[in-house]
């Protein structure tokens, strides 16, 4: 058994997983309940009943197939399999966008095999929208399942050329709440010299640098589980993800993805200032 | 004629506006093209093709159908009717979204009779959502036609109670570029108050009010082409959208659109303190 042959099963699985997730997910979207504060007071820290709910649906079903492999997720204490495969799940990346009706929240889900992210979905319910990606030594790919193409078909995924700052668009989540003072700083400076910013895209901003569509994204205070399912994603379309400091991104923190990776030398110069 | 009965033809002409509209942008939409750059330098001001076809085949249908009403555009001069009814017309509002590949773009159409809007139309092709609102002396509602319901049927749209600053959702598209140094610390102030903010949702936010998911938006820099659709619908569905000073909006400048009218007293306390 090839690694390749390993994750080719899991790959074939991540429909169902996406179906299982969309299920409990897209009802509470258009009618939500049962919203807890995580934080218990002071921040507000949404998770969902649809965040508990699906992450217990998604365990179940990869335990059940895959019962070697060990899980983590945001809502439940990891589980250590046996081998050296990892899911890492995220049910509802974006809460407060679900909470607000916002449809740009996801499902992410990562397989990694020795802590290296190899197989990535972002899953856009409520854009009926499924962004996959797979990293290993043989292949890289990534592409767009979406209600246009018909079953079993998917649009492949390339990241656009944009070797200057100048001519790049610039995405990030929510900069007043994802940085520190000085992080902010350079993220208006680098925002300042770009064709346009987009704010508030969550998980699809980096769908959108796979499509081709935006070329930078940057923010901060990233769970591994919000970023492990991006990087299959963006390197399968040829683009790529790390950390500030040009690292790898897999434990999360402050994260820089670009569709042409000529952008990064000078990307790094200016979050590099941010550290001081 | 009472004014209603004219008013009443417009709106059953609504739908078939969107549909004019949403041929052209849509496939435009996926594969985008024709984007000039109106600024013709510096400054990034995007128009596209989707911007002027659509307008122009808007404005061709209106003047069939309705020859003496006025219409005004963004991208052609003024047609002066004979009649106390016009148009104004966004064909792609949001067109930074609309290049970045970002759902959230819309087509605004609102008519007014002596310059008060009473008919307001935001059309979300991306996401096939219909915002509609209807004020005049007789009623005032405003509805959501989507893919969840069947022809002929809607949602009948009611904005949420939310007396309190600390309790509210807060939008803003892009709080960068929408406001002067002294207005984005009176933004800052009111977010850092509320339960969290949302950005970069283009006129969505305000179907979003009208919905009651979301509770609260402050933008600047608006056109009157920008903001004459979305008084009816936010009125219709139960809030107010007024300039930052209290007063009408449908010049466009500084806005807040607010759910629950009961939160405008203390915005327009902190609003107000901008303006020194």
């Amino acid at each position: 058994m090839t690694l390749s042959f390993e994750i080719g099963k899991r790959l074939d699985h991540l429909q169902v997983l996406s179906r299982i997730a969309r299920d409990i997910t897209l009802p509470l979207f258009a009618a939500p309940k049962g919203v807890e504060n995580k934080a218990g007071g002071g921040d507000y820290d949404p998770v969902t009943k649809a965040d508990i709910d699906a992450e217990d649906a998604l365990r179940a079903e990869i335990r059940k197939q895959f019962p070697e492999d060990s899980i983590q997720g945001e809502e439940r204490p990891d589980h250590i399999g046996t081998n050296a495969f990892s899911w890492t799940l995220d049910p509802v990346d974006g809460t407060r966008g679900f909470v607000a009706g916002v449809p740009v929240w996801s499902t992410l889900i990562a397989l990694s095999h020795k802590s290296e992210p190899v197989l990535g979905m972002i899953d856009l319910p409520a854009l009926n929208k499924r962004y996959i990606g797979h990293t290993d030594k043989e292949t890289c790919r990534a592409w767009l399942e979406t209600e246009a193409c018909p079953d079993g078909t998917y649009i492949d995924l390339k990241t656009s050329p944009c070797a200057e700052i100048r001519d790049a668009i610039l995405g990030c989540t929510a900069p007043f709440g994802m940085f520190k003072a000085g992080e902010l700083a350079a993220f208006k400076i680098i925002g300042a010299g770009t064709r346009f910013m987009r704010l508030g895209l969550d998980a699809l901003g980096y769908g959108l640098i796979a499509e081709g569509r935006m070329d930078i994204i940057i923010e901060g205070c990233m769970k591994p589980c919000d970023v492990r399912a991006l990087i299959p994603i963006i390197r399968g379309a040829g683009g790529e993800l790390t950390n500030w400091e040009g690292q790898s991104a897999v434990d999360g923190g402050r994260i820089v993805a670009v569709g042409d990776p000529a952008l990064l030398p000078e990307l790094y110069t200016y979050l590099g200032r941010a550290l001081d």
